[in-house]
């Protein structure tokens, strides 16, 4: 269930307008675009921004990207995007990073299905001429590599079919390799790069019942390295996004000194899609209402529209 | 240009009846099949596969294989088929023979657009239920397994940008690579099966002005692995369809005991495309006619099927 309480009486012209408003002469009234936009789903805010466009002839992205700053802005503008475009700009965001951030990549390429997959790769080309695989590839080395571009490549079988026999043979494959820490990076990448997600979960299941322990646990056994690190990621990303995505939000939280890019990204990832189950997850986990834990460690502007995207009425 | 001669004046329920004829009873009439398959575009296909199935309850593909026999079997089947999915069905036989066939992989993913990639893949899921790099990757290993693996997995950028700067350090890195014979098998993969024809083109010629010799003919300087033989392969199909085209028709037809496999491939993908150009360039290279070649390496009803697409008036 999504946390976003999307306007019923909409007018993409009134909203332009307000918009206008808000952002025109000296000063902006935040509070004004926090109350639409944070109110308004990804079709409406489409609309909104075709208004504008139609109404003063400039981009409503571009302007509140000059109105606004720091943290605001950035979750303002990841926000107002199109959410197919939005992980594109995430996606180059985290490649373009001075250490490419992989778990981004692994999350964007293990949690959206195969046909969104898909689609963010066509955004990707669209806005910046190049391929998403083509700008990881020259962004990254290694196993790393190898992993982050079959993950972000792939276009997984969606259907539902399970092969037993095959979920207790690449079980076994994985569990050699994660055992002998010699790792066969190869299969393994094969492996949970290739297979449908159905299939991976009855691998999964299979591996936690022949070797008694679930295979994440095992992956972070002692003195984990990156490449473990990330199939960790993976695995998680795969078997239970909504767990993933709150352990996210609470190590975002709990850090010293607050992850704003990590909080951002979830909130505007999820608030349209399961926020409202990450954050039952959250409450049961840590006995905090995510909204309080959020208001906490965030303050302003910022915080205002983070917290009307998890829900809180006005 | 394409070779095909298709019908204009065109009633799919006339060539329904007409097939359903020429299949019913003892005995085939297989020049009615020709004369009317032959003769009929992808569209064209399509709506009498639509007007059989209408017509007679029956599967008009499935009724033509159980007619027909050996090569023209074959040709018929892969002919009538549309485009996208006649590709997932010889993806799926070159990876299904007991040594993947990994030229026909290289071709499949090396000479179609972006797009029709796509296309192709979704149509091998819908087909056999698992993804084509699934497939893939659980019948190849090694070296050979990472390469084919990213050609067909690449979503390449379809946009005509050249990065200079780019294509002369890429060029560097391909022709260091090839020189060392210590492959450096990771970079090699990445440029080819990640950065846009258009960039890629112009990295050839930059190798080419750069190093005096131009990056296929040095692939094959001397003793030539798998690897690097497929890596001649990719560099053909993405440079010169056409010319790669031609000679994969040069030498099915020269080998001791024809390819059949390779021609029927070759005339049935292209006949509609530009098989008019191949042909010319067939002539040029060898001072004989591709049709008189085929006819003369070929016999009977398969004979006179592929010279019919292959232009020749009956």
């Amino acid at each position: 269930m999504a946390t976003l309480i999307a306007s019923e009486n909409f007018s993409p012209t009134e909203d332009a307008e307000v918009l206008r408003r808000s952002v025109k002469g000296w000063g902006t009234d935040e509070k004004a675009v926090i109350s639409i936009l944070a109110h308004r789903n990804a079709a409406q805010r489409y609309e909104i921004r075709l208004a504008y466009e139609e109404l003063y002839r400039e981009d409503l992205i571009k302007r509140l990207e000059s109105e606004l700053s720091g943290d605001f802005e950035k979750a303002v503008y990841r926000w107002i995007l199109d959410p197919t475009d939005r992980y594109a700009v995430l996606a180059h965001v985290a490649i373009k990073k001075p250490e490419t951030d992989y778990n981004v990549i692994v999350e964007i390429s293990s949690t959206l299905s195969p046909e969104e997959l898909l689609a963010v790769r066509r955004a990707y080309q669209l806005r910046y001429k190049h391929s998403l695989e083509e700008d990881l590839a020259a962004h990254t080395t290694g196993d790393i590599r190898k992993l982050l571009v079959a993950l972000v490549t792939t276009y997984r079988y969606d259907g539902g079919e399970i092969n037993a026999k095959m979920a207790k043979s690449e079980a076994d494959i994985l569990h050699d390799a994660i055992k002998d820490k010699a790792f066969n990076h190869e299969e393994v990448i094969r492996i949970l790069s290739t297979r449908s997600k159905t299939q991976l979960m009855a691998t999964f299941n299979r591996y936690r019942d022949d070797h008694g322990i679930s295979i994440s646990k095992n992956l972070l056994d002692d003195g984990a390295d990156d490449f473990q690190k990330a199939l960790h990621v993976v695995i998680r990303c795969l078997n239970d996004p909504k767990k993933y995505f709150e352990k996210v939000l609470r190590q975002a939280i709990k850090r010293a000194g607050t992850d704003e890019d990590a909080l951002t990204r979830v909130i505007v990832t999820r608030a349209e899609r399961d926020l409202k189950d990450i954050k039952e997850l959250y409450y049961k986990k840590n006995s905090v209402h995510l909204e309080h834990a959020v208001a906490k460690e965030t303050s302003g502007d910022y915080k205002a529209f983070l917290v009307t995207l998890l829900g809180q009425e006005d």
